[in-house]
């Protein structure tokens, strides 16, 4: 993307570089400014789901929304402009995020239903991840990236395993506790059971019986002692991370036999003779 | 069991590879085939729990329950039939639950007790252990093993300290709280405890005096705390897996018959007479 | 303790081998015992807790106390005889537990008040800590007490850093919440802090204005966040302490200047001259 | 600090000695001493903010309410005359915070506004923070706040991408929930997945439908693998803190100039030349 197309206008090379890049500081202004203006977009259909907020403000929501709108088309328009393959990026994820944020306000506009489309504004709310490109600019995060890619898979197997025990302790439980203890059915003990492994707890469904209560302490408990697992996993794959640039290497002195010799080393740190270096 | 017995029919060898072994595509669509069976069964056994759906479909369960069944019981027969020594998986655990997970319909079929049943056909949940036989196709879970069963010990340890915390502080809050704040009696009183410690919370119980808000209040800094015990021991014990490569090595002086030698040594340090170094 | 005075008559040396010692068959099998009675005091205590228990089965808990006590009365008169400085045993932490433990039943007896003396017989709790003795069996348990002992300053300046966060957040919910949402006062409000902070959440006491709720979101996300600190402690301190018997030493070889020679080695693994080992 | 200005008369040296500093008794004794009459004064805003306490002990809380802010007076006072560049200390953050812990009760005094003031005396709490100067007493503490330092710019990544999924969590669930399980709306929602998530679990809103049930299971075993992330930064950023000695060595080469040279090498591993090992 560095080696421009001579054949490409020089506006366009100018437009690209401001929109899809954040190297120059247009480019990182025009990124900032974007930002804002998603999270005031977010901001707004979080307070126009509060009742009385939509009706005494219903005005200024409005028109905020509007402008918002006409904001992310012109922006739509500009990433369709100056992109050499629009195809490519209508159908993105980030492009079909992009088109459903703006699509809903005029829909409502021409056919009226302003409160059905709300949901769908929603999808706003996916813009939001744009932000997370800031991230690469934090140092050494693709230690840790490598470190979550590593442990996923086992985490994953973890999880599953917590479900298979959450099934299991939530069916004993629906026999154990029945309908008394809020216990109705199998799927709403389940949900009781993860609720209880993942020590969140919310209390409106919990053990009233003697045993009820005994098995739901042994799962607390062993709720309290599995969380060690993921944990473990990650910090051990991400302090392995660290290791990778071990400073020797495996190299023998031809001469002396040493081994652990610095990578680049070109002579045997023991004898001085040369090292067979390729 | 990878050499094959002459005796065996050629058909009874395929079939062992195809229901015991995951090595052939046969065998490896054998054991997706049936954990999707397994968990279909479960989905059913969870839904005919909730009292809206089993009015309802009452036929379909029916039907449902009994296809299930067949093909359960087919399996367990071809299970029998492709073993050599069918003693040895019949009384297996898995055996045993296999048989448990297909008898109830039957016998409900013969005496009619359909609901009594229920519960005995809740077993089959255990089948859903098969699932995690997938688990070792993910790399160095083996290490991740190692580490659990060095931590297991000491996290035993560390769960039973945390349980005389709990009965010492459940017996406390009973004398302090009595049974205005709901703490009836001593083994309310612990359960309470660990669901507090262990960071629940389901709020069922609560202290309602300011000494006993003042002894819960440092009962959950304690578990705040000392929930860094268990995840520190797994992550040490990792993180520790990852380490096996000790910079000594097998070679043994041939005067001394001392081991573990530094890498790249070329003499004894114990004797001072040369190590056969090729 | 190993070297027995000969004027010390032999039976006193065995008693104190096997009641104070656990190395004999005798002394294990007197430790199990012991610890056996002792949870089945405990499991008494909790039972008579029990309103409905208390009252149906008086007579077997009342003949189950009296042979309880008794046994830890002849329990308590055969460790003073077999230790040869009895002050130190009674005076000792154990000591006096122990024979709080043994008296409230023989007061209860003389006076009368069996209701009153319920508390103090609940001290008997604190035998159980002798069961702690086992954990010596584990291997490596060293290690994790030298862990915890090099991370218990920390940890406690850390738990010290969320109780101040805790005041602080609390009496700023007791004036933005006021009295309508549970906050009465700010020693209650700090309980609801720890409560929230340590991820707990009874949920007897929460916010309901916006700004109560904005700042309780606040809170729980660094509750969140800051739990890694203990464990980053102890997992860090634990790992390390499988570092330290490093094989190598800081000799340096007057040969050849080799470094790094493993502990207890007598000749330079480099050179093969004799190290100057004292 | 320590190389004191000729010009500034003894006492005044003295005073400073005492005041800012704590390596003599009598710094040391000034430390601790303030330290007990600001827990004192926390103490007595706590229970004044008990209604029933502050009616029956009026007036003892409004003497001891005087005697404080005499103590803090005259602390402040002599800490401008102490110092050399009083401004320094009056516009620094304890400066100001210091003033503002006094001042209230004058106004009070003088104006009559007894409760209005209330919360302004409560920034005393903040005073508290000069407990945590005793954090440097405990050894290796930089070693830690090195791994803190270096884990914040990552934690605070995560609890940014944490409060991004509780948005759209939060969002989702208002959809389906609606307003008969109490998600009122986005806000509460989001408030709703911050509890959840993080494993509180106050129980004040909870999801009803099944949807909704089965999204807040989600959510919750989300919550509790994912809180593996920040422990796992924080344990492997301070486990490596430990692994600072690396086994390269500081001498430089006297020809090539080439540093990191492995400890006890005797040659350059670039050149072949000597090193000046002594």
């Amino acid at each position: 993307m560095k080696e421009k197309d001579p054949k490409i206008p020089k506006w366009k090379n100018k437009l690209h570089e401001i929109i899809y890049e954040a190297d120059t500081p247009a480019g990182k202004f025009f990124d900032v400014a974007l930002l804002i203006v998603i999270l005031l977009s977010i901001v707004l259909v979080m307070l126009e789901s509060v009742a009385t907020y939509s009706l005494k403000y219903f005005w200024s929501f409005y028109i905020a929304e509007w402008i918002i709108t006409i904001i992310f088309t012109i922006e739509y328009i500009l990433r369709i402009i100056a992109i050499r393959k629009p195809r490519k990026y209508i159908f993105s994820f980030f492009g079909i995020v992009d088109l459903l944020s703006t699509i809903p306000t005029y829909i409502a506009f021409v056919f009226g239903g302003h409160n059905l489309l709300f949901a769908v504004r929603a999808l706003r709310l996916l813009r939001v991840f744009r932000i997370l490109k800031i991230t690469r600019y934090i140092g050494e995060s693709n230690k840790l990236m490598d470190a979550l890619k590593n442990s996923k898979a086992k985490i994953l197997v973890f999880l599953f395993a917590v479900f298979i025990i959450c099934i299991i302790v939530g069916t004993v439980m629906h026999l154990v506790e029945g309908e008394a203890g809020g216990f109705d059915n199998i799927p709403i003990s389940i949900y009781w059971s993860i609720v209880t492994l993942t020590t969140v707890g919310f209390g409106d469904i919990h053990p009233i019986t003697p045993l009820g209560r005994f098995i739901a302490s042994a799962l607390m408990i062993m709720g309290y002692g599995i969380i060690a697992v993921p944990t473990g996993i990650v910090s051990a794959e991400y302090s392995n991370a660290f290791k990778k640039n071990i400073p020797t290497n495996t190299q023998v002195c031809p001469h002396c036999h040493e081994t652990k010799h610095l990578n680049g080393a070109e002579f045997c740190h023991n004898c001085g003779k040369k090292l067979n270096v390729d």
